[in-house]
C-alpha cells in the first residue's frame, strides 16, 4: 500500500470495465462525462459483448487491451470485483477505482467479498480507489471516473475528499449549475478499503493544483497518520473538515451509512485540532467555504469591517461576529475621517459603518464605495463585508465598483451580501461572482466563512 | 399613556400630515402604498400648498379637516412635530403615527425636541407609535403608514414587532417579492416615544388577526411590563424574539443606532425566558420562522424524522439535531415494517430514513412518498423533513404529494428541504410555497426553525 497516486489524476491511459452502449446506465454515463470532459488520455472501453460506445470500439476482455494502462475504473457488479481486480494485476494495471457498491456497507457476504478484494489487493500491490463511490474528479487532466450525468466540470483551485457520493453527484450538480466557482480534484474515497482520508490528503498536500482541502469524514482510518500528514499540509494549505457522527444520533446514522464506527467525539476534536485541521459542522459550509476559498485571498486576521444602511443588521452582526470570535475592530482616525466626510455631521461614524446618511446625501452606490474604500485601506482591518440592500423601487446601484475595489485591494477579502428583493440578489450575483466576488444570500453566511478562514490563517501561522 | 391601540390598526378615517403630489417623495409613497393596498376608509391628505394626489384633494391643514379622523400620519420635518401635536389634539386626533427621524437618536436638540413631544403627548393624553420609524402595516384593513415602495401587502397570520424599521421596508420588500406568505401587522417602533414593544405586545395579544409574534428588539423600555404580558400570551401564541445588542460590540453599535441602552444579556436572557418568549439569534431566522409559522401548525413535540437517498445528509443532520435539541426518535414497529417494504432487504430501515434503496427499486418519487407516509403516520415523529435531491438529469419528481400528504396528516408539520440544482429547487418551491408547505434552500434551515417551533410549544405548555 504504498506508492504515488498520480496515475488516479494525471492516467494517459484508462480503461473502463463495464462500459456499455446503454444509455442511462452508470457504464455509459460514465463514458460520458469522460467526453464531455475533453480527456486528453486513450479511454478504452471494456465489455465481453463488444460494439462501441460513443463511438469507441469495446474491448471484449481486459486481456485483449492495449498495454501500458494505468488506470481502470471497473463498474461491474461488486460479486466479479475479484475476477476483474485479478485481470487488471495480470495486464499490469496497478490503479483501479471500484465503484459497485455491495462490500461491507451491505450484508455479511458483501463484507467477505471485501475482505477477498483486500486480499488481492495485498497480492498483486494494487492501489484502490472504493469500493461504494461514485468516483472522482481530477479537472487538471480533464478527467473523471463519475458515473452520475455532471456534463463538463469547471475547474478550480480546492479539492474535495469525501466520505459521501455526495460531492460527485448532487453537490457538484449543485455547484455546477448555480455556482461559479469549479473544483481541482474530488476523491470519493467510499469504503476506503485502500485508499483512505490519509492517502487522499497526502496527494492533495503535494499537488500543485490544489490550494485548500475540504473534507467530509465519518470515520478516520488511520489517525496516527492523518495527524502526521495533516501537520504539516495545514501550515501551507487550509484543511477544513466535516467530521460528523459526533453525536450519538449521528454515530448511529453512521453505523447505517458507512458502517463506519466514529470515535469518541472529544477524541477526534483534540486530534483535529492538534493536526491543524479546522473543524466545520454545517454542510452548507463546505459549498460556502469552497466558493469562498475559491475566490478571495484567506484573510490575514480576523478583523472585520461591515456596511449598511440599517442600523439594525450592523447590531445583529457586531453580536454574530462577536460569536463567531471575530473583531469588529476600532478605524483609524483617518478612516473615520473618511467615512465622516461622505455623511451628515450628525451621524458620528465607526465600525460597522453605519452608509444611511452618506447614501442619503452622496446616493446608495457612492455611499457604499466610499464607505468601503475607507475601511479596505484601514490597516486594522482584515476583511470586509457590504450587506447591500436592493429594491427596485428604490434604484439598484451598479455593483461594478465592488469588482474595482477588490481589484484594488487585492489582499483583502470582500464578501458580498444582500438584503432585499431575491430577484435584485441574483443580479448583483450574477456580475460579482463571475469576477471572483463571492456573494451569500443570508446576511449570516459571509460571516461564518470568514470566521473559518480566519481560523484557517491562524493554525497556518501557529508556533512548530 | 392608556387606552386601546385599535385606531392605529382599524382605522376608519385617517388624515396624511404632510403629502405631497411629488413621486419619489415619502408624503407621495405613503398616500400611493395606502391607496395600492385598497384602504376601505376615508384618507385626508394634508398639506398647505394644496392641490391633490394621486386623486385625492390636499386638504391645506389640520383644522380644515373633518371632524372624526381617528388616525393622522405624520411625514413633516421633526422640527414641526410640536405644532402639528397640538393641531392634531386640537382637532380631537388622539392616534398618531410620527414618521419622522431626527429626535433623540439624532442630537442633542433632537433629544430636546423628543422631550418636548413627550410633554405635549401627556398633556392631551395623545397614542403615538415613532417617532424614526417607517411606519406599521394592518393587512386586515389594508392599511399601512410605510412610505417606503412596497405596493400591495399580501395579508397572513403573523404580526412583527420591530426597533428598526427594515419590517416596513427591505426585508418586508423581500418576503412580498421572494416569499409567499404574507403579515397582519407590523409594529416599526422606532423611538418608541409612547408606544413601546409591551403595548404593541398587549395589543397582538388580543388581535385574532395574529396567531404568532416575532419581534425585533434592541431594548427593552418597561421589562416588569413586557414580562407581564408576555407571561400571558406566550401560553396562547408563540412569541419569538431577535433581542440583539446581546454583545459588547452590538451594545455599542445599538447606541450609534437607535441610542438604547442595552441591559446585560444575561439579565435579559433570564427575563425572557421566564416569560415564556423564545429567543432566537439570527435575522434570517425572523423570515424563516415567519413562513414556517404561517404554513404549518406548531408542532406537537421535537421529534423529527428525515429522510434523503444519502446516507451523509443524514448522518450530519442528525447531529444537527441532536445539537437543536431535537430527537432523532426511534419508530414503532409498524413503520420499519413498512420501510422495510419498500426497501432492498439488506438495508435494516430506521429513523432517519435512508430512501436511496427504495428510490432504485420504486423510484425516487415513490420512494419518497411512501417513506414520508410510513413516519408521518408514527406516533413517536412530530415533524418529518424530506431532502429533496434534484437533478434534471436524473429526472426530477413530482412533487404533489407532498402537499396531499400534508392534507392527510395536517397536524404534522413537513418542512421541505433540498440539495441539487438551484433551479429545480425554485420549480419544486414554486409549485410546494403557494400549496403551504414551507420550503428552505439549506439543509440546516428546517431543522433550526423545527427546533424553534419545538421550543414555542414547550413553553405553551409550561406548568402555571
Amino acid at each position: 500500500m504504498t506508492g504515488d497516486l498520480s496515475p488516479f489524476f494525471e492516467p494517459s491511459k484508462v480503461a473502463i470495465i463495464g462500459a456499455t452502449s446503454t444509455p442511462g446506465k452508470a457504464g455509459f454515463e460514465l463514458v460520458k462525462n469522460i467526453l464531455a470532459n475533453g480527456y486528453g488520455g486513450e479511454c478504452y472501453p471494456v465489455n465481453p459483448k463488444g460494439g462501441e460506445v460513443l463511438g469507441l470500439s469495446l474491448y471484449p476482455s481486459i486481456s485483449s487491451l492495449p498495454n501500458g494502462v494505468e488506470l481502470a475504473v471497473v463498474i461491474v457488479p461488486a460479486g466479479a470485483s475479484p475476477q476483474v481486480l485479478r485481470e487488471c494485476a495480470a495486464k499490469g494495471i496497478r490503479h483501479i477505482v471500484l465503484l459497485a457498491g455491495g462490500f461491507a456497507e451491505y450484508d455479511e457476504a458483501g463484507a467477505e467479498l471485501q475482505q477477498e478484494v483486500e486480499r488481492i489487493i495485498r497480492e498483486n500491490e494494487l492501489r484502490v480507489l472504493g469500493p461504494n463511490t461514485s468516483g472522482h474528479i481530477s479537472t487538471p487532466s480533464h478527467f473523471t471516473s463519475a458515473f452520475f450525468p455532471l456534463g463538463k466540470i469547471r475547474g478550480g483551485k480546492i479539492s474535495y475528499v469525501a466520505q459521501t457520493g455526495n460531492f460527485a453527484t448532487h453537490t457538484m450538480k449543485y455547484i455546477l449549475t448555480s455556482e461559479c466557482f469549479g473544483v481541482a480534484r474530488v476523491i470519493g474515497i467510499g469504503n476506503k478499503i485502500d485508499i483512505d482520508e490519509s492517502d487522499a490528503l497526502e496527494y492533495l498536500a503535494g499537488d500543485e493544483a490544489t490550494s485548500a482541502v475540504l473534507m467530509y469524514l465519518e470515520s478516520i482510518k488511520r489517525p496516527r497518520r492523518f495527524l502526521e500528514i495533516a501537520r504539516e499540509v495545514t501550515r501551507n494549505k487550509p484543511v477544513i473538515i466535516l467530521k460528523s457522527a459526533s453525536t450519538e444520533a449521528g454515530k448511529q446514522a453512521a453505523v447505517a451509512h458507512t458502517a463506519a464506527m466514529a470515535a469518541e467525539d472529544r477524541i477526534v476534536d483534540g486530534l483535529l485540532r492538534q493536526a491543524g485541521i479546522v473543524r466545520i459542522t454545517d454542510y452548507t459550509q463546505l459549498i460556502l467555504l469552497g466558493k469562498a476559498l475559491s475566490m478571495v485571498p484567506l484573510p490575514r486576521g480576523n478583523r472585520v469591517s461591515f456596511l449598511a444602511p440599517s442600523g439594525a443588521l450592523l447590531v445583529v452582526l457586531s453580536d454574530l461576529s462577536t460569536r463567531l470570535g471575530l473583531e469588529v475592530a476600532d478605524l483609524e482616525p483617518e478612516t473615520q475621517q473618511a467615512l465622516q466626510a461622505i455623511s451628515p455631521p450628525y451621524l458620528r461614524m465607526r465600525n460597522p459603518v453605519d452608509i444611511w446618511g452618506a447614501a442619503l446625501v452622496k446616493g446608495i452606490e457612492a455611499g457604499y464605495r466610499a464607505g468601503m474604500e475607507a475601511v479596505l485601506n484601514d490597516p486594522n482591518i482584515d476583511a470586509v463585508i457590504p450587506i447591500l440592500m436592493l429594491s427596485r423601487d428604490t434604484g439598484m446601484p451598479s455593483v461594478e465598483f465592488i469588482i474595482e475595489l477588490a481589484r484594488k485591494y487585492p489582499h483583502k477579502p470582500i464578501f458580498v451580501t444582500y438584503s432585499g428583493e431575491e430577484q435584485c440578489m441574483r443580479e448583483c450575483r450574477a456580475i460579482l461572482e463571475p469576477a471572483g466576488i463571492p456573494t451569500f444570500m443570508h446576511v449570516e453566511q459571509p460571516f461564518e466563512v470568514f470566521s473559518t478562514l480566519a481560523r484557517c490563517r491562524k493554525v497556518m501561522e501557529r508556533p512548530q
